[in-house]
């Protein structure tokens, strides 16, 4: 692709079947954000929607929200809206807790549902809270240990003392994306389960958790799926695992009665076993809202659209601010890679800090990796273009260099 | 305590230090709410706290408000609110996950570094939450099991194989409040830890977790603290436990340097250790508005006004409601009761529909328990007065006989 011009993108833009949902979203004036993938922007509803949780249900119904609101429901009736867009049935996918403490379950329940087994077998430089859990289970289970294989190597390492291979589809850092079709079967005729970690493609990408036959799943609410900030999270269990798996997060919510109030445990049917304490209300009715801005799109359509705006970024890092030398991160093949686009600089973080400066917000993974996030669903092509010709600006006058931007913050 | 007239309970409500505080809230007109043990009501900023989290925080500042707006750091901002109201250190409380989940990291923690001792000491009849997390820590855990022995039993059968007594500070059926410092004292001579469940007493009665000495605490955001449905919980370590427990559910929240993306776990220091993943900011927000309500009251002062009110409603129901044959549950010694009274009756269900019906929200406990809770921060000797006449009057019609009160709701 060559880099167009202004006239160009805009007319990809006209072009484009998902344009509409962009009015779906609050976007600040006069900026740039290319973070969705870190924090998925406001939709239109949902400060309507978290309203109506607070002041006409806690407020005016209180308890009686319980039944009256379907507020128990919530957690199932979520996963069941989130289950079409990473093709799960809707009896697959429950909203619970965090994405670490759903990795906590699922990574317990497979090694306890094989006993033979003793690895959990993921990569280095996974998300970090994928490899601090997998290191939290080794540590409370006896015998179990993790194991760390390049992803390149990983099919050939799963073998019959592998318990479950634990895996995020699109990588936090590098934005490549991992076959989970054959990653999936290699891990099946070894024996072994694999959870697949979707917090960088759930809602960003196509999924088909059902397709390629996976067994195990987490995500995040609030990277594409705009749930704000530390919304709820998702787990999913297909369907002929849901019985034989246990977790060991055994609250009263996922109790197969727990408004009998008895002493012993016993799961819930089905992914309701999965829940732990009381649901998060409020969150979940911010998590609904970010769910509305999918309506009537298709998955694919995400997909086409987000390689669309890579392929865009992509040229334009490379042909329009060649001289500022960034090496590109992310795969070029654009099968193989998600929704955001990933370069790498030895100045990434005081560079992050001058295009924010100039309204273009992207974020730093260290040690040296600049991200930019493209959200289908409110990202255009002209946001795009423009985000490009101020990076182009950035680093042409080296507006970067100003010592302003060199001050570190606590959450980077 | 004879009946009192309506004119001498309005003079006791003037009397009341706390009589400003009920302004603090948004209550329904014409309804009288005793369920604050299960939902506290809505404080009245918390519906301008949330929004100013999703539209100005959320919508405005995005990622940024990890820093600009502190985020980052109110799990440990908000725990260090709490803590007065426990009689803790602002060190030694933080607020993440639910309730059930911090049980599940309290315990696992308490038994990990107890190795020798494989006993998990609780009671029979605790919440089922708390008895249920303690059957799946003895799942996960090789070697341990769950012990029930009655409360009053309990300090004897603490031994050198109890790992850690988990109780229920006040029950939240009975409303019986066990003795802390003796309990306390009790494990600590066997050598073993105690974890304190406050679901029902933080924000009602008076607790002192470090007068007591005690090891280890829980508690729930959404009932006396306000925190809003599903609110995030607390959880307590003291001082002297933080370095040598360690959670089980390490997720990044809780490492070290989180923002440093390593491979290997290392768990921060303090309670920040505790946490597990991305904090839950809405839930938090409305969490800060309910701690906002206990602005310049001090927690002898919610005791004493909680004595009060159960001592007025104890008396209405044994003086003006004798006829109905109500079963006090509650202990009659003040001293040894937490802020809600429960009444055992055949048809505590129908009764418990009649009175919502009829105004008055409380709710019911299986199998025949009805439990009338008493928010010393907003419940008035009025409204239980008016409560009482409610409850006389429905009893002496039979209303409750009406067969549209014998359908069982999902939640109860």
């Amino acid at each position: 692709m060559n880099w167009p011009d202004l006239a160009t993108v805009q007319a990809m833009d006209m072009a484009d079947p998902l344009r509409a949902c962009r009015a779906r979203f609050t976007l600040p004036e006069g900026l740039i954000y290319l973070d969705g993938n870190s924090l998925g922007a406001l939709p239109r509803d949902a400060p309507a929607r978290v309203a109506a949780a607070v002041e006409e249900q806690w407020g005016s119904d209180l308890i009686a929200s319980w039944n009256k609101h379907g507020w128990i429901e919530a957690p199932a009736r979520l996963g069941a809206r989130i289950a079409p867009l990473i093709g799960a049935g809707e009896d697959e996918v429950i909203v619970a807790d965090s994405t670490s403490a759903n990795l906590f379950k699922l990574i317990t329940a497979a090694c306890l549902a094989q006993p033979g087994r003793t690895t959990i077998l993921t990569e280095p430089g996974n998300f970090p809270t994928d490899l601090y859990i997998a290191q939290g289970v080794a540590e409370v289970l006896p015998g179990r240990r993790v194991r760390t294989v390049p992803a390149g190597e990983m099919a050939a390492a799963i073998d019959g003392n592998t318990a479950v291979v634990v895996l995020t589809h699109v990588h936090y850092k590098t934005g490549a994306k991992l076959d989970m079709a054959s990653l999936t079967a290699a891990a099946h005729a070894a024996g072994a389960l694999i959870l697949w970690d979707l917090s960088h493609s759930a809602g960003g990408v196509e999924v088909d958790l059902g397709g390629c036959d996976a067994d195990l799943a987490v995500g995040c609410g609030y990277k594409y799926l705009n749930g704000g900030p530390g919304a709820p999270a998702f787990l999913y269990v297909a369907r002929r695992w849901q019985e034989r798996l246990r977790s060991p997060l055994t609250g009263w919510m996922g109790h197969k009665t727990p408004f009998d109030f008895g002493d012993d445990y016993a799961p819930a049917e089905g992914m309701k076993r999965f829940l732990c304490g009381t649901p998060p209300i409020l969150g979940m009715a911010a998590l609904d809202a970010g769910l509305d801005s999918f309506a009537g799109v298709t998955m694919a359509e995400v997909t086409a659209k987000s390689r669309s705006l890579s392929e865009l970024l992509i040229a334009g890092i490379e042909q329009r601010c060649g001289e500022a030398r960034f090496t590109l991160v992310t795969p070029r093949d654009p099968a193989a890679r998600g929704s955001h686009v990933s370069v790498a600089h030895e100045h990434a973080w005081e560079i992050c800090q001058a295009l924010i400066a100039h309204g273009v917000v992207g974020d730093f993974r260290a040690p040296n990796v600049l991200r930019l996030g493209l959200t289908p669903l409110y990202t255009s092509h002209e946001d795009v273009w423009r985000a490009v010709e101020i990076i182009a600006a950035v680093m042409e006058a080296g507006a970067w260099r100003d010592p302003a931007y060199a001050a570190r913050a606590a959450v980077t």
